[in-house]
């Protein structure tokens, strides 16, 4: 038998809780423009009770990454993680990542929106956020490595290169379906990753084996 | 011979000088975090000066954005549309599209900075992104169009799907290349390039005719 849960205090309660308001605000407006005052108020706590959770802003905007990513592990590679090694675990991890974009956050991914904020900048919250988008990619680098290992993929296959065209596919579908509301926003996505796996599989072969 | 142009006012020089600086701060820090006191300091100027210039921060964004748009055309377009329509065209606008993400800014793209923070925000500078981002993908979708019609590009190509992926590898390489630091980031983005430019041949053809 699995072992329980401890159960949480109320101040991890009331932490969470705040993490996931944060988490909302910034998919919608970004880490940076997400303040300890807005938050309180939405929250329906004062700002020092805010303080006691988190002593700075950059403790937040940590917090609210690491709060992110643990949801992605949860919401995309958990269930991703569950079908078998190469093509259906990708194509679960492609589906699992298109409707983390589309309806786990209002805005989107919070993770790419601080992304693009905070790319040249430096210090921890930059480097929070380069190691999980790092790690995202690394998802799909390794994903496409156990379909060369199980004879999905061809052997040849530049995996590298496979998850910089796979990550392109999913920033594209959050422009075209988030600032274009484009309506064939998925269906363009989705292409773009059948034309990706059908131009991966081992020579001579154009239906996926699995 | 070409009509001169009207020697710029005092009072403009001012303005595209506080507008060139403020791009910049645009492409580092994001639109939202450029106020009208940090770019006085920046700019040398006083917060009433700069009010002259910029009634609200509203105006001030919307402004930062034209001026990054007239930018793309003249870095982008300009030197793309000399070269001849269809394929010798799409290639020096990738070109040049690598290098204004490369070189033109200390951070990267403004617009796509912008767009990432105001896709899910109402009003007029979400529209006023929303216009240009739109313009850059119908640039690339007339793009291939173009190379249909020359003959390069297979008659049957979906050139709004081509548009997807084009933008999707644009996308990625500042990814790569701005947040993870990739040494890579311009070699995956050609190979990526070269790709959807080869699936984008007329049927049995695997060198383009230009």
């Amino acid at each position: 038998m699995a072992e329980a849960e401890p159960a949480l205090t109320k101040g991890q309660r009331t932490r969470e809780e705040i993490l996931r308001i944060a988490q909302d605000l910034t998919s919608e407006i970004g880490l940076e423009a997400v303040t300890i005052g807005d938050l309180a108020t939405r929250a329906g706590m004062s700002k020092s009770g805010l303080y006691a959770h988190f002593d700075s802003k950059e403790a937040l905007q940590c917090a609210i990454l690491d709060a992110a990513a643990e949801r992605f592990t949860n919401v995309v590679l958990r269930p991703a993680f569950v079908a078998p090694r190469g093509l259906p675990r990708i194509e679960r991890l492609f589906s699992q990542w298109i409707e983390w974009e589309d309806v786990e956050y209002p805005g989107g991914c919070p993770l790419i929106a601080a992304a693009t904020e905070f790319d040249d900048r430096t210090g921890p919250v930059h480097d929070r956020i380069q190691k999980y988008i790092d790690l995202m990619i690394e998802v799909a680098t390794k994903a496409a490595d156990f379909a060369v290992e199980e004879g999905h993929f061809a052997a040849d296959l530049d995996t590298r290169q496979y998850a910089y065209e796979c990550w392109g596919i999913l920033l594209a579908h959050q422009t075209f379906h988030r600032l274009l509301d484009a309506t064939d926003a998925a269906a363009l996505a989705q292409r773009a990753f059948d034309s990706l796996t059908a131009r991966s599989l081992p020579q001579g072969t154009t239906t996926p084996s699995r």
